[in-house]
């Protein structure tokens, strides 16, 4: 009776309004009787928060590596998708994550420019042939999403980046979006009902 | 005048009498005028010697995936090799370090038995071609060598392994020691004064 469960990402960068759209497609999924498991990354379990709060905050004591960042997003990856992924949709609920995989293409591999062969051994080990079944990425203009995140409060150690790391890594999903399966880019830089209209068209194409 | 700085390892089980032969390691180092800087793994840098507590920590909440465990070990290498040993070593100071990779191949390859291919990428990424110029492994039969980490006080939740878990890993250890260059075995089972004669005497012949 049941479709078998999906597992539904959305993506984009600080600001881009990523959390009303997760309540809207959480409310989209539950009104049609899907059991819904969300979740976030870096994080999801308490071992991942752990390593959400130890890769967010700024450090005054030391630079942290690069390579250190990307390995410490996907050991947290890792766990979150031992723990809480692949169990939950194995037992047929769906799975609704804020940021998953293309984060760290994005982030690390487009803003911090680290070696695209390094992020696909890590990709590869981590994640075996599991992909979402649905990615929303939402599209904003870096200026304007690190305002409204500014707004919000205190940034983060990697939200402090500057602009250009922004721009380098929203090319760097429009790229991933352009060329990959299941991912539907939204406009974020419009009203937040045409934004709430996009993403509602999406599922139902995706999902009927 | 000097000759390159090099990186010396000291490794094996617990109980084998690490912190005792890297105190001797030391001080032989600086008689003869050397500049050494310590280290341990997974540790020797704030975020590390957080990832240290993380990864070493009893969990109540939630169980630690074997490839999360792997990948942290990794990100907190990372982090000691960008921070301090390749700026050390680059200074002409020596770098002594109390666990390097070699653990995680015996730890988490033998004891955990994960994939081979998985560790051998990390490895790759993370060490590209720097290898300790000495790694001294101190064997030591398991369950001596936990009795002799018992006494010290209360077990991590590595150390609380099942006997059978540091059986392989020493058996891996064994195995890396019979098949790569510049790793000597010492029989840590020795009285104290023969492991250090053991020792000076690898050294000697080792560094001249």
């Amino acid at each position: 009776m049941t479709a078998a469960a999906k597992f539904i990402v959305v993506e984009g960068l600080e600001g881009a309004g990523k959390s009303s759209a997760i309540a809207l497609i959480k409310q989209y999924l539950q009104q049609s009787g899907r059991q819904v498991v969300c979740t976030r990354e870096p994080g999801g379990t308490p071992l991942a928060e752990s390593l959400r709060t130890l890769v967010k905050q700024v450090q005054t004591s030391e630079v942290v590596a690069p390579q250190t960042e990307l390995l410490l997003m996907y050991a947290a990856r890792m766990q979150l998708l031992c723990n809480v992924i692949k169990p939950a949709l194995a037992q047929g609920k769906w799975v609704l994550a804020d940021r998953h995989d293309m984060s760290s293409r994005a982030y690390q591999g487009g803003g911090r420019q680290l070696d695209e062969a390094f992020i696909d051994q890590l990709r590869t080990a981590v994640l075996g042939d599991l992909r979402p079944d649905l990615t929303l990425y939402l599209d904003i203009d870096p200026a304007i999403g690190l305002e409204r995140a500014r707004q919000r409060g205190e940034l983060d150690r990697i939200e402090q980046e500057q602009l250009a790391f922004f721009q380098r890594t929203r090319q760097k999903y429009l790229q991933i979006a352009a060329t990959e399966p299941n991912i539907v880019v939204i406009d974020a830089g419009q009203t937040l009902e045409q934004v709430q209209q996009s993403i509602t068209a999406a599922l139902h194409k995706a999902l009927g």
